[in-house]
């Protein structure tokens, strides 16, 4: 379903946003929500080159046509009305945005006028999450972490039958550039008591996550044949870890303090019609793997449910900017490596009846390739801290330090295509409060 | 701190209130949301007898005072405003409110204006819950079912160091006499292939829940010493359970779609206040049972942190329904027999900086006590179906059949004191959907 809003030729007479290495070219198009000064409401909004396209403004000015409804849902101040709408309404207002913004459009001088710079303005978190859910979907992660935690065990029974997911914390979602303070909690080593104390062990974790559309009503399903209609875009999420906490609360019943202190959400949510382009066949299970029960399997899905998007985390320490050094690359892997896709996630989530509403967040799990260099968090990539990363300006970490800045980045790429950019998802470590 | 609104020899003119077995006495003034009609906004509300005193009229026709912030709150169709104003406000507002209603209180008539009978209006929540979570804080519950669940394994070694605890789902939450419909699910027996269809294991659990008042910014905690100011009231929760779905699920991340097909709450929510007569020591630990970390201990906490609440299990069938039976008392427990205080759940979730919003809900988990006629849910009473239940019309039951009704009751009573009661926490059991 490649239109003409795809076409790689494209070029947008914003001229930042044509620039080859630009995360948000005119194929791209990914929403958000912004506010120019603090104290002021939330709008929506649209990403393109180095601009925003204020869609409060652009209803204003009458460019955004005269579907009332799809006109409410850009002049609210979170994205739920406009994730509610669904796919043909979304369809409508991107070929609309498209063609305001290309190079040939008419009427540039007027549209120019619903555009703010970037820099100028505020990114919010783009939608109200009534809940959000994050699932364990990376093969690759779940087999490092688990011979962590249960090396006898590493990998349960019933990961290859479902995507297994827990439900995380809505209240404590942040959006990129928000400070994450250290959280304390109870710990403990070997036989010693417990004690409770700053965590030692706070990690990161590189996270694909994606915005529910429409949605189900509570004690209805949602076909896995049905699935990408009410998927409304995808972003970043580094599901911040204190593994210290984690590792002697969760049992029985899974994460719970050593996450909800902080989840990091990137500010653009790129649509699943600008990954179009990017779509590839689900991950391939290996010889023997159980095949999906009937629920979660369906041609669509196994042919063009995977995408094809790098990830990738860096790091920038205090002493690395005070070096006037670029952040460094710890790891990169790709959101095809999940064992089960977006879709497959969302159908199960609701093949028990829960309802999901439109702006629920839902993340993938750490994203981990086979490779040490595609480990999507430090726990993975040092062993637990028992093999250190070195920077290049000589320091060392097992874990995260105070002043650390984790940077998460993702693109799509490939012959052909324009490129797809999801802009970043940024923290910077605070150190744990003195009380 | 009881005082004149606690005189158990207070009556009041709302006749209905003077009832010796009446959950509503004058001395109870619970909250809770309203409306008249379909269709129509919520409204906050006080139960008194078989009455709703309407909260939105009591401000217009000038009895509620001049507070601005209470007015205001008392006028918004959830009742996270009032919960988010703190002790000194409710407090205020229950004075008030125990002046208006009382025998002797003048201008009677007025007051009579804002009232409406509890059976011509529909209760619905009571507030918007942004984040809802279960504890798992009854040991007697936690040995019974850890036993089920991992018989060499039953209690795990953090048990009596923190209260136990996950995030739940609040899209799924809905207030007493909500159908709830069987959930379908994957499930596995042995070492047979999984399947999906309708849950054959579906439980209730018993459960004491409650709402958080004003709450902390996000990298702050909320010391022991000060949880119970921001405890605004409590409630029933039924934590519906598919256990053949959660048994498969769980681990290592927890429950999941075995939990969030629905949670069901009841509408009038206690205030911490109604309950000061109430106040028990908290559990008494056994000997060689840890003691709490500093941060889960408090002297205030120890001596009353514990309430004497009890708490009941009644189940209509439908073929009792038919025969015109009367429902069945499956059990009784109380929430003394906590192992961990409902200010000790706060306070341990907060301890990571972990934001609690006003209204966000908290639950206990299942309320089981050491005999079997105090256990919570049928997995325990029926030692997961190997038991199976004879009820009075010589029906059986291992797990919950379609037609089913559970029906949640608590109230406190004592010496000395008005019978404090919760109402009733209700739903029936719908049959799977075919699809």
């Amino acid at each position: 379903m490649n239109d003409a809003t795809h076409d790689p030729e494209l070029r947008s007479w914003v001229k930042t946003a044509n620039a080859p290495q630009a995360d948000f070219p005119i194929q791209n198009l990914p929403f958000g929500v912004f506010r120019r000064a603090a104290g002021e409401g939330g709008r929506a909004g649209v990403a393109i080159g180095d601009r925003v396209l204020d869609l409060h403004r652009a209803s204003e000015l009458g460019l955004l046509g005269s579907d009332q409804a799809l006109l409410s849902a850009c002049r609210a101040p979170r994205l739920n009305e406009l994730m509610a709408l669904g796919p043909s309404a979304w369809s409508a207002l991107r070929r609309r945005l498209s063609q305001l913004l290309r190079g040939d459009a008419p009427g540039e001088p007027r549209t120019a006028e619903a555009l703010v710079a970037m820099a100028d303005v505020e990114l919010l978190l783009p939608a109200q999450i009534g809940d959000y859910t994050d699932f364990y979907c990376s093969l690759h992660h779940a087999i490092n972490v688990g011979s962590i935690f249960r090396p006898d065990n590493p990998l349960m029974p019933n990961y290859k039958h479902l995507p297994v997911g827990y439900h995380g914390r809505a209240s404590s979602l942040v959006v990129s550039g928000t400070p994450v303070r250290r959280p304390s909690g109870q710990t403990r080593s070997g036989d010693a008591p417990p004690s409770f104390g700053p965590s030692r062990s706070l990690d990161y974790e590189l996270e694909l996550g994606f915005f529910v559309g429409p949605g189900n009503r509570l004690g209805t399903t949602i076909p896995l044949a049905r699935a990408a209609e009410h998927i409304f875009g995808y972003c970043l999420v580094n599901d911040w870890s204190a593994r210290d906490v984690q590792r002697w609360e969760y049992q029985p019943l899974g994460p719970f303090l050593g996450k909800s202190f902080a989840t990091t959400v990137s500010p653009w949510v790129v649509t699943g019609a600008a990954l179009e382009p990017f779509r590839v066949p689900a991950w391939e299970r290996a010889a023997g793997d159980p095949p999906p029960l009937p629920y979660l399997d369906h041609d669509a899905d196994r042919q063009r449910g995977g995408v094809d998007l790098n990830l990738e985390v860096y790091l920038s320490t205090a002493a690395m900017r005070a070096a006037g050094q670029a952040a460094v690359r710890l790891s990169r892997s790709n959101a095809r490596q999940l064992y089960w896709t977006p879709a497959q996630m969302l159908a199960h989530h609701a093949s028990n009846g829960c309802n999901l509403r439109p702006g629920d967040l839902i993340a993938s799990g750490t994203v981990s390739g086979p490779e040490k260099g595609s480990r999507g968090c430090l726990l993975e990539l040092t062993g637990r801290g028992s093999e250190p990363l070195e920077l290049p300006g000589g320091e060392r970490r097992t874990f995260l330090e105070d002043g650390d800045e984790v940077i998460l980045r993702g693109y799509c790429a490939g012959p052909g295509c324009a490129r797809i950019g999801f802009g970043e998802c940024r923290g910077v470590v605070l150190p744990a409060r003195a009380d």
